[in-house]
């Protein structure tokens, strides 16, 4: 037979700590603290199974668990010397739901249980008080109520209000027993009237009902949705645990409250909770009361009184407790308890939530306490968090103010952390302006600007760069904006879609808040999504001041130093190599200082875009045959020769993997009718001509169109400079003592062929630059594999390719047939409806487009053992994804430089993880 | 010591027929016909091998190949009592190229070779015949010069213009021996005052340089595109075959000639062919003379004199030889000829090439002669060719007289095989209009529609099918006019880009020649690419006669004969089912007329065009909640439910699998200020929310948008309302006493739990259809397997789906990531460069993709064993493809009505290439 429950306490603890996915968290740390021999008040837990198992009996109680809550039940009665519905001694339960995995205030209790018109006697006679014992059968009326039958709890508070109205009392402490005993009464009928049947007077009943009602709990809308949000599956389950009351509130030697073993918000090592003399649980929460600090240190000159004076033995019995449960889990603890006539009982106990800085503090302490050893530290931190460390910040009181004035306009997206503020510019050129006017201010003076659009596209890019964050109104965490401002560790909120952007009338409103372009400021939180009318103050990381802008010294910081400790820690466990995606020297430089070893990914397109030098490009463009297409390109030469100089030297001694031309060509051209008429007034061309070569270059499908190697197969001339430029300015460099590690790549491979004959063009380029300079140039080159034939024919294209890259986010688009621009319409709606279980375009979908990375390295391996494998792009920067690419057994991953330290440590965690 | 010369004739017959790769289709022929006892003159050949050994050396002959060529020469000359370059008895010889696949007119010759100034005096007293011995020289001269030195034959033509025009002479035989030998002073001339050298006189280096000249023919570019084209490795190379000359120019005793044993353009049975008398073969070719026929039977009341009649001697030594061959290579050959001085020698015979009519007629005939068996009968036949027994016909000398006359506009591609002719309507409501004011006229009055568009899109199909034919000016094989023309076995030619279409004049013209739409015919062959202006008369196939409009009897139709053999005998060995892509009751029953056993693409979008239901479509698009979409998508039941039926009956005990709606939605609005304002006022909404909506359906990249299983997961009731029609239409026909089989599939998934979800959904609308008529209806449901994770999460994909369906054109588009709409940019110049070897849209790319189907079979069958494998899409309909499904083991292919006889032939040639 299973044995569905298990009794904790008192003379028969079956459980313990580690059978958390059976009893849940509530239940098995209850066990625990039993076995440490902490008071917790006797009882039992109904499993996690039994959740399962009464769902797929149609919300019914099998009846070998009934039989088993009726043993436990006996026991827990011979325990306390009293029998639920004992008119004389009657026992009182709580019951509690109690998931694997704390799921705060999403599910249902119900106090008090085992009260009816009988035993509120037998209480009242016991506690010798008689409002306490009305008091608490009325809260178990209202609760039962409430959560097991379906009656709102707001039938209830009505009564207690038109009583207050009648009597002229204000508080609940005011009621007499009388009145809460003519309440109870009250309540009874409502619930008659509403249900046609009396309130359950049968204890027995009473319990049954409770523990469904948490079963039924777990699939409440609220619940699934937190569920979602937080990936806890379905299957998982809660338990029940029933377990004997203890009242907080029988008088002022009772209270109740929370307690954390340090800060959650901070992370400061100090203990740390409120509480309540004289009220249960749910007063905490209600908030009609304000609860008192427990510590003197906390009370400080507020004028509260702690715990620590009012009760200091109980306190001491409490701080005690807490410390040995902390040092038991070895985790900051987060607990409930209840002093009963002096008398402490724990009531729970579990890992505390805490901030991403609390978080990171918490853990470095314990390391530093010899409480926990390093590598456990590494593997309590939640990479993400890192990003925390180095985004710009707001000062958290002045966004409170802002928040109580009315001024936050709207919520979006999260897509870049960090905080910016600035005056709002509506395009890429008012951006360029507006910084441009500002450079020759003091830096202080400077006002910034927040580049606001309804979505970004390539030819927004130099706003973007003179803009401090970046605001879209439409687009999600992997729009263009998104990703790009990403790659620049500059904040951005995406997809704020209450934004209204008038361009005509050049505002940015939301309701009545209208801001002006040009002359209002606006400040973004790209951490929380949040969006600000007016100038909140921002300040740069102290990541940022001691490692970029080298204007606080190391020690100076200990927010820098826990960075630091991270990163020391991480490189001595790590097995893959962490590089960056950067393509000019100031990104390169930034992400070196952060701790990348080379760079995976620097896109050579954006290089184009310069104002110096996209005539050239349109030139190219719009060329009649190779001739004039070949004079055209050579006239990039010399930028795109300098811009790799530049990189070279910031990433001296480290390998630099440069892609060839990617985006395809109509990227390059202006689409209205003002940027033709300049691009052929520069050109000396008709309009139409432009217009003409426009509309030809015009794709159904330009993901799937003529770009990335296609472009360079059609033009030959275009790798070759770009070839050339590689080669010429690695050569340059290297007589000023720089070591040049370039390697090249080329995009969106599907066959061999293309390699071959892309790399034919290259060799034959280098052959003649060595031959002009009378060197001996070489780089390895290889491929991006982020076409699925690539993948599949993997074998065969690594007989030319010397190393993969995997550009898994057009891996995922072709994949699974997904527009990246486009999934909008379906995605949100896929992961709400659980066909997959996250955005693959953010977390790798491991099942199948992992399953082409496996099968790619594999084959690749077998053509050719030593060839170095990698991975660029989004999925980089993302700790599941890197820990994936880790067991794949890849060499390295690339991402944006702000999440080389997240893509550091989770390479860190993934062998910690493995060891396990 | 590897040997690389093989003699052949005289006593010393070192190779036969078996040893074409090494030989060369000439040599190995020229070995087996000597080996057969056939008169030909005696030489030898220098392998394929030495093609390679030859290039790989930098254009060298090795020293071992030069050896042997000289032993080879040594017997030669002791055969024919001459050696080369000896005065008295002159060897004289020719070279000629000889790759494994005849490339007619593609590589060089070299004649005559080994005269001199001293032997050419030689051959003149041998022969007794001076001027015969300089004209000879005189050719030596010009075509060793132009194919060996490089210098052009023009600047001797000249020469002998200049001669003709000093003396009056009109005609080479005038020209007398004195002269001739003036001009080959004169040649050597030109040749020393072009190359600064004397015209080599040494025989030795004439032989060398010729033999190297042929292997240099095997790069050049003509040849490149003539293998290119055809398909022939360039690893394969040529072979040289060095021949002792006969002289078919020695006098009226002498001739030479060409022989079919059968007829090439009808493949009647008859001896066929041309000769000249007095004449080297070059002559014939050149086109100066007017070569007579051989037989009696060809020159009938012509008036010309037959070989036959000539030289009766010779014709029967002829006839007896070209039997025999045949007989021995059991295939229609091919044979050159010379006749010296009353001596027949045969110089090459080859399989002969033939139009597709013919080879259809010529396997079958020799099968029905005992010459081969039915088997071979079956590979002998190119699948391909049979969609030219279904096409529509023009009259063959009605359309060269058009030719003739200048009225052939321009050539597009082929797109869809037949003739159509009609009025040219420029839109589809042209189309229709014009089509509609003819349904009331007597058939024989009709004028019948053309649809000429620049493009066609789905909006465009009403037009398609109003339409006889289809003609657009852009978009290739595989665009939408092609593959939908193709599906309605519609003539069609596309990308047509000289047309220049002017919609606001109305017309459709080519240079001068300028129609009018809705005035003038145009004539299209879809079988040739072809365009004319005006009409010609088009005949529907016999075949159709026989089996479609059942106006013929099968007995009263030779060519229906064929076909029904053909297909007899297929069905006979074959293991693949051969099913159609049909959508209309129409479409169903010609496919099954061609032998369809079944639906395995029944589209559900068109549909969703007609007239009547376009408004609910589009009512269903504007809906702003589920409710409005519900009421909207209701209306479109009965029409979907009637579709069903009618399709259901015509395919009565045959399956037929419905994929759901597949297209984007804004496939269904238009795009246009009309349009848009005509769909506002037919809803009842304004222009303004029409406008709206369509922008937001607005997709970058609509391939890999918001459509197939995507929208069924956004908008459940779409799939309701099919499923529901669906299953509705199948309990009532079967009231009727049809069987309908049902098979439904869902599009574009790429991971299961879009199949579960959708099916779901379709389980549950089965169960309230059933329980409304109470039915216990049901069917398979299956997925088509088209996007790439898809493939590779097979097994996973296999858990709910009961049957795969590869889509392999959108496998092909993701797999690859190349959008075919876009795909014209670069696809044509990757197969030019050898990037990939065909159009993947055309034909399966059997590594890549192939690669993915097979993953997917083998994933599916190991998570359900017997799960059904079929193949939609146009690689059903193509012969290669076809064959690589059979041998990955699919259960059926499905293809366009058309293409049914296609695959159903390619599906026996695959079981009996197998056992071969």
């Amino acid at each position: 037979m299973t044995k569905h429950v298990y009794t904790f306490g008192g003379d028969r603890n079956e459980g313990n700590a580690s059978m958390r996915n059976l009893l849940g968290g509530k239940g098995c740390n209850l066990a625990e603290m039993a076995g440490l021999g902490i008071p917790v008040p006797p009882g039992f837990t109904v499993t996690t199974d039994v959740c399962t198992l009464y769902n797929q009996a149609g919300k019914q109680l099998p009846a070998d668990v009934v039989e088993q809550i009726k043993e436990a039940l006996k026991w827990l009665e011979g325990n306390q010397g009293r029998t639920l519905g004992n008119a004389e001694k009657p026992l009182l339960l709580s019951v509690r739901s109690g998931a694997r995995d704390s799921m705060p205030g999403m599910m249902d209790t119900v106090l008090n249980l085992g009260l009816n018109d009988a035993t509120v006697e037998g209480l009242a006679k016991a506690s010798n008080n008689p409002r306490f014992a009305y008091d608490s059968y009325r809260r178990f009326i209202m609760m039962y109520s409430d959560v097991v039958l379906d009656v709102h709890k707001d039938h209830f508070e009505e009564k207690i209000e038109e009583l207050k109205h009648k009597t002229g009392k204000k508080l609940d402490t005011e009621i007499t027993a009388e009145e809460w005993k003519q309440l109870c009464g009250e309540f009874k009928a409502i619930v008659k009237a509403k249900l046609g049947r009396d309130f359950p007077q049968d204890p027995w009943e009473q319990l049954l009902g409770g523990i469904r009602a948490v079963f039924n709990s777990w699939d409440t809308e609220r619940a699934i949705i937190y569920r979602r949000m937080n990936k806890i599956p379905d299957e998982w389950g809660t338990a029940v645990n029933v377990q004997t009351m203890v009242f907080g509130n029988m008088g002022d030697d009772c209270g109740t409250g929370v307690a954390f073993t340090r800060d959650p918000g901070t992370g400061e090592p100090y203990f740390y909770g409120e509480y309540l003399i004289n009220a249960q649980g749910e007063d905490v929460v209600a908030g009609i009361r304000t609860p008192q600090p427990i510590t003197k240190y906390q009370a400080a000159d507020s004028g509260l009184k702690s715990l620590e004076e009012v009760m200091p033995d109980v306190y001491k019995e409490l701080y005690d407790t807490c410390q040995k449960l902390e040092k038991h889990f070895k985790n900051m603890q987060d607990l409930e308890f209840t002093i009963q006539q002096g008398r402490l009982y724990m009531l729970q106990t579990r890992n505390g939530k805490r901030t991403a800085l609390a978080g990171i503090r918490i853990a470095l302490d314990m390391v530093k306490e010899g409480m926990i050893d390093e590598q456990e530290g590494l593997k309590r931190l939640n990479a993400d968090d890192l990003t925390q460390l180095l985004a710009p910040i707001f000062d958290a009181k002045e966004k409170a103010a802002f928040k109580k004035a009315g001024k936050m306009m709207a919520k979006g997206l999260p897509a870049g952390p960090g905080a910016a503020v600035g005056l709002i510019a509506l395009s890429a050129e008012e951006a360029v302006a507006l910084a441009e006017k500002e450079e020759s201010l003091d830096p202080s003076k400077r006002k910034g600007v927040v580049l606001v659009r309804i979505e970004t596209s390539p030819e927004d890019l130099a706003g973007m760069v003179a803009a401090k964050g970046i605001l879209t109104a439409r687009g999600g965490m992997t729009s263009h904006a998104a990703v790009v401002a990403r790659g620049m560790g500059k904040p951005c909120v995406c997809g704020a879609s209450s934004l209204v952007i008038d361009v005509a009338k050049r505002t940015v409103s939301v309701g009545d808040i209208v801001l002006k372009a040009g002359e209002d400021f606006i400040s973004i939180d790209g951490s929380a999504g949040e969006i600000y009318a007016g100038k909140l103050s921002a300040f740069p990381s102290e990541v940022n001041q001691v490692l970029v802008e080298k204007t606080l010294k190391p020690e100076a910081s200990e927010t820098f130093q826990r960075f630091a400790q991270i990163m020391e820690w991480s490189n001595k466990y790590r097995a893959l190599k962490v590089r960056t995606n950067a393509d000019t020297p100031h990104d390169a430089a930034v992400a070196r200082a952060f701790g990348a070893q080379g760079i995976g990914l620097c896109r050579t397109e954006h290089m184009f875009f310069e104002d110096e030098r996209i005539p050239a490009v349109r030139e190219f463009i719009l060329a009649k045959d190779e001739e004039a297409r070949k004079a055209a390109v050579i006239k990039l030469l010399p930028y795109q020769r300098k811009d790799f100089e530049g990189i070279f030297t910031a990433m001296n001694g480290l390998p630099v993997t440069v892609r060839l031309l990617d985006p395809p060509l109509h990227e390059f051209v202006p689409h209205d009718e003002k940027g033709q008429a300049e691009m052929a007034k520069v050109l000396g061309v008709t309009i139409e001509e432009v217009k003409h070569r426009v509309e030809k270059l015009h794709e159904f499908n330009p993901m799937m169109g003529h770009r990335g190697c296609r472009l360079g197969i059609t033009y030959p001339e275009l790798i070759r400079m770009q070839m050339r430029a590689i080669a010429e300015a690695a050569i340059n460099v290297s007589k000023q003592g720089v070591k040049a590690m370039p390697e090249v790549m080329v995009p969106l491979i599907g066959t061999v062929k293309e390699l071959k004959f892309t790399k034919d063009q290259m060799l034959d380029e280098i052959a003649a630059v060595n031959k002009e300079n009378g060197t001996d140039f070489m780089c390895p080159i290889g491929t991006m594999i982020e076409i699925p034939r690539a993948a599949i024919t993997a074998d065969k294209v690594a007989e030319e390719a010397e190393f993969f890259s995997f550009g898994t986010n057009d891996l995922t688009q072709m994949g699974f047939g997904y527009s990246r621009d486009d999934s909008g319409s379906f995605l949100p709606e896929y992961v709400s409806k659980k066909i997959l279980e996250d955005d693959p375009f953010q977390s790798l979908d491991q099942e199948g487009i992992g399953e082409l990375v496996r099968i790619a390295c594999e084959k690749g391996r077998k053509t050719r053992p030593d060839i170095k494998l990698g991975v660029c792009g989004e999925h980089g920067g993302d700790p599941r994804s890197v820990k994936f690419f880790h067991r794949t057994g890849l060499a390295y991953v690339s991402c944006s430089p702000y999440r080389v330290p997240v893509a550091i440590l989770a390479a860190a965690q993934a062998v910690l993880e493995e060891k396990k």
